[in-house]
């Protein structure tokens, strides 16, 4: 759990501003029972939980709570080290103590933690300054995907964040392989084969790490970080690699793809069980406005 | 996933007996919704379904799949290394492959990961010489419970198998003091204290290891080995050295409730949602009907 870091109850608060405070908010949920993150009318989202909760313990009118994410989670996928901020009343956020001891941050993440669902954990709160964006302020997104080809399938502890591809006896993913192709598609690419296509958006992103290993458990461990990702981006991604990795395609083929530069319905998108939003890294406090508008000025829909 | 390695499609497995075979399964659960292993008329137990899914695999009638294993986890106790066996028709094992590839073991697994829910996965299958006996040839049994003392509560994904236990900033579980409390426990000892007394069994054993330690994720994580453990045993010394870790007890506390030698209803028994059974030890097959007749020797009742 990392985070902005106010939960030993020593780190300085910023003082809160006349009129209203932007808050930031570390969080995790597995994905499992939600439809993504972005509120939808009858679905159970992220967006929508957390927000009832937070109008909850901050006391606030549903439509008064409008939350800015770092990454819009798909239906399925998970996360760990989900960023998003809310602008909310100074008076409100002053008033979290009460009674008891301690900064507000600590109150709202005890009080959060007595409405919310086991299934969305927010983690760390603080606030912060008015220049950060949980979404423009952004500089990059970290994901892993898991999978898990043993023949028996997926230990039963971890069949909700692991994607089960069983193989038979001595045939196991090739991991030297797919890391091999995974690592030829780094760089400042246009990713449209990898990405479902978005009038007026553009698909141009700089995949920054692409890498896979058996992690400590055994499983295919994917880790790709990039400065922000296209719709289903991550999960063809995979797809392209494992198609590799079972020696369907060669070492180049991803490549090829990538080059060819349209959505290639050969790539498979897989499941979004095994896909969980690992990390956002934001710049120090000074540069995080112009890192914003610059963000603003790229993209134009909204980032994954 | 551990076990006796016949995965891979060229390890030799045993001759086949005229007759039955011994057969040991190596299985892992998640025990959320499991009333713990042992069948129960009218509750989902882990032994139950099991051994409906080794009948219908194997072809058996319920009454011949009879399993004896290797701990007997109370409801909602987690397994990763969990260890059973139970003799079959010879025919049945060799019918296995059908007219398919590879040896009876990878067709065990293939078929039992299609009939067996998700929450139970066997990971490795084999013959074992008839001397091999789950319960009894057992050197020693390996247990992690797995502790979150985040004020916000557990990550979401772990949420199974981790215990929520916040603790306000600024006062973290002292888990060095606990590593020091539990050290102190280690050695063969009457454990009657920590164990739930049942007639005519008796409450000493050797404990090997006992330890605690920040995980890569930040839990308190506790390594507890033993010969055997009697009823509640783990979770008892667990809730001692929690006492310990709170700052609720001294450090030498729970080595005078052991040596008081009688339960101690001051020692809270921990939920078993943290509990997880990792690892079972054997030793060489020359060694195992010598093992099993001293452990049938010395205790009486069902070990877990």
């Amino acid at each position: 759990m990392t985070g902005p870091g106010t939960l030993d109850g020593s780190a300085a608060e910023p003082p809160a501003e006349v009129g209203s405070v932007r808050i930031r908010l570390d969080l995790g949920y597995d994905g499992t029972d939600f439809s993504g993150w972005a509120a939808q009318p009858g679905r159970r989202t992220v967006e929508g939980v957390l927000g009832e909760a937070l109008g909850r313990v901050l006391r606030l009118p549903p439509s008064d709570v409008v939350l800015v994410v770092a990454g819009r989670t798909d239906a399925g996928v998970h996360a760990v080290g989900q960023v998003c901020h809310l602008d909310a009343p100074a008076a409100a956020w002053q008033a979290l103590p009460g009674r008891s001891a301690g900064p507000p941050s600590y109150s709202l993440l005890r009080r959060l933690s007595g409405v919310l669902p086991g299934d969305v954990r927010v983690h760390a709160a603080a606030v912060v300054p008015a220049g950060f964006d949980a979404r423009f302020s952004a500089v990059h997104r970290r994901y892993a995907y898991l999978v898990c080809d043993h023949p028996a399938g997926v230990p039963p502890l971890r069949r909700r964040d692991v994607l089960r591809h069983p193989r038979p006896p001595g045939r196991a993913l090739q991991i030297e392989a797919m890391d091999a192709a995974a690592g030829r598609l780094v760089g400042l690419h246009d990713f449209a084969a990898f990405c479902r296509r978005r009038a007026g958006a553009t698909t141009v992103r700089t995949l920054l790490e692409y890498r896979w290993a058996r992690d400590p458990e055994g499983f295919a461990a994917a880790r790709v970080v990039a400065d922000a990702f296209c719709h289903s981006m991550v999960r063809a991604l995979v797809g392209a690699v494992l198609a590799v990795g079972e020696g369907r395609r060669d070492l180049d083929w991803p490549a090829r793809v990538l080059a060819a530069g349209r959505r290639a319905p050969e790539v498979d998108v897989v499941a979004p069980r095994g896909l969980t939003l690992c990390e956002v890294a934001y710049p120090p406090d000074a540069e995080l406005a112009v890192r914003a508008e610059a963000a603003r000025a790229v993209r134009r829909l909204p980032d994954r």
